[in-house]
């Protein structure tokens, strides 16, 4: 029996209950899970890097199940694939919510095969209700102030709320 | 740490090196893997539910480090949450090859979070040199005696051989 | 301002709960609403053209709202633009899943277009929460006698319940 | 019988024969039609919302057996179901034309339905000879020179001949 | 230079107008251009191999600009790749109309790229006005009486009302 | 017999493996092909229009087979269209590797056909080794210095190290 490590990529900026939903049902599938913040900078996304990792470290705490303890926030800025094995991961978990997701995400397989065969991508498919959730469709009904109870954990719904406050 | 028994559903009529693909890398995923052999009698498959059954059993002799071991292949025409739940499975394995395939996985990871919330379905990308394999057409070619050499099993090549042989 | 008359046509093999949802909000695009349940006897429908037209009667009169009074139940078996005008619809209602229902309605659309071009075609998206439930999908799951809860409406599970009861 | 108001949103940076087809369209789903044109300042619109305006008023002055008088030309920048509660509308119009929109407009209605569940989105097809016109496409064809004759109205392929000459 | 032989397979269940427009702009490609009608017997056709042989022919001698001469109708029932060398084609020809044709032709380039690695598959596209024509939505339009002028060329429309003549 | 032209376009930004591809097997198509870079200053490329025709130029001459005679290589900063008349070219050469390719290609053809009639656009599918290779995606890993040997010819291999040396 092996111990597998697995390492779950993005910029989460912000983090949605969608990613929630898959990093829940990642613990399933690896003993230890990274969540890799992307560092992304020349993007211009709405919080830092830092924001972005406290944000998700705030909301792994409320896992249940021991979950918490099995999970590690990290930011990174190299290639996926060697921030996979500086972590001593075996596995990328991706998400699945659209057909265009899919094309992007099989191209991204294959590219990281021929870069280290060794490591599997193993993609979850969405929960139907959070299939329509992204974080860029988030910022932009947020910056327009849009209600997203539901859509988003409750402390992003504040840190979004503060960012858009119109002063 | 948790021991993963996965189950690999599939007709497997015949099962191709995309499948073998598929196989070796759910072995790093999984502890052990469980192919389930759908048994599909009403639509007339090119072979019969026992001859399947040996066909992957005898593909499955030949991986390499110890994977057959780890591998058990079985009969089934019940759900297939119900047969997965039957062999203690936490994971159902799903290749993607093509846009097609992942609407239909979508649609069917839906309907089996409904079925068995507690078994989580896992997909993995077929590689592309494997991406244009189906069974179907590998039936199709096979029945007009085309080349199939390095997209099947050689036992597959000859068993297929054998099935459209002209007297 | 204009009385619209719509039709939603349909196998309804069985009705499912996506189905009723699109022809809540039919309701709110047109006056009058006719549902087309297609013949489709070639096919060998799991129900008969009279049971489910009989089925769907039975759903209609839970509708809300005097719903029931603007819906009305037909079978039809001719090119389904002439059933259109033969009730004097001006809209045809479709719901919309995924990709490949998109591509089959685009398809169709523009053949409607030719055949009637004054009868308009209006899609309605199926909410995310029954995007994976099919008629097609909810037969082949109570054959296997798979939970069906919240996906059909009740009498449309005792009704396949006792189709599929096992002697 | 309700009187339905619709609104058609867009950026209309220019308005094209595709988009014209969809407004007649919309027309015989609706009592009273808002196009909604987005301010987009943001993206460096290639009309200014003015202009943009100006062009959508005075394509709608041609419409046939009083369309016209159905049709109201406004600018937004708030949330787009904000606006169509502004406007009293129950009805928001969409145009599909391939399988790329189908997947964003998807998760918008989705988003929508979030946001104002009392409010539907409603998607027509664009005829098949529109297909392929986008916006986009007209903007890059105009800059180069192309001709571009019964994509677009008249008076806009005048504007974007004024706008795109070379001194 | 090079005299370049092309196949243009299909089953032409019946020919349409669509298959005319990549035939005319197949001739652009190809110096001599081989109609391959595949047999098909086991999918029941509505028209025999003889027939549609006859019927494509009947359609091919009305082709402007000595287009007739350059193209020859055959019968087959090999495999493609087969057929093609055994007229010394080089190209194989494929109309595409939609998202769901390119999968299909994608895996089926790949596969005869296996078989047959020195004959290329060459993909035109349908044009916009024949994108939603396909033969098998013609059939059944036409076993319902529909109005199908315009979408197929005349003699096949009366070949077409002859088939479905009511008694 | 017809003397062919065609013309492949792209920006080339670098020449990947598949695009070489593409071109070993246009030559097939056609009996001279014009490789036209398009100029795209605007978009920032990695490498000046001038870096770009001299990499292509520099692959192109180990063609076996004679092909480089048949080659030439150009930039443009026209519509392709124009392009494509002023070099006598009646076929552009298209390179087809996912659906959402296809879909974009499907537009583009309709627009040029709108365009320029007498041009076909001929569609050729990446082989499947090479369907997840795109120029964005190479210089998004170069940047990051993954290994890309088997993805890009030699020369441009050390181009991209070259370029992004960390000095």
């Amino acid at each position: 029996m092996q111990r597998r490590i697995g390492v779950y990529p993005g910029t989460f900026d912000p983090i949605t209950n969608g990613h929630a939903d898959i990093i829940r049902r990642a613990l399933h599938v690896v003993d230890h899970l990274v969540l890799g913040v992307a560092r992304n900078d020349a993007k211009g996304p709405l919080f830092s890097t830092d924001e972005r990792v406290e944000i998700v470290r705030d909301e792994m705490q409320y896992l249940e199940n021991g979950g918490a303890e099995r999970i590690e926030v990290r930011a990174f800025d190299t290639l996926l694939m060697k921030f996979a094995e500086s972590v001593g991961a075996s596995i990328i978990i991706r998400g699945l919510r659209a057909v265009s997701d899919f094309e992007y995400e099989f191209k991204l397989a294959h590219m990281n095969a021929h870069l280290a065969p060794e490591i599997d991508v193993v993609c979850l498919m969405t929960s139907s209700k959070h299939s329509f959730v992204s974080s860029s469709l988030i910022r932009e009904v947020a910056s327009l102030g849009g209600n997203l109870e539901g859509l988003v954990p409750d402390h992003v719904l504040k840190a979004l709320q503060k960012r858009f406050a119109r002063p």
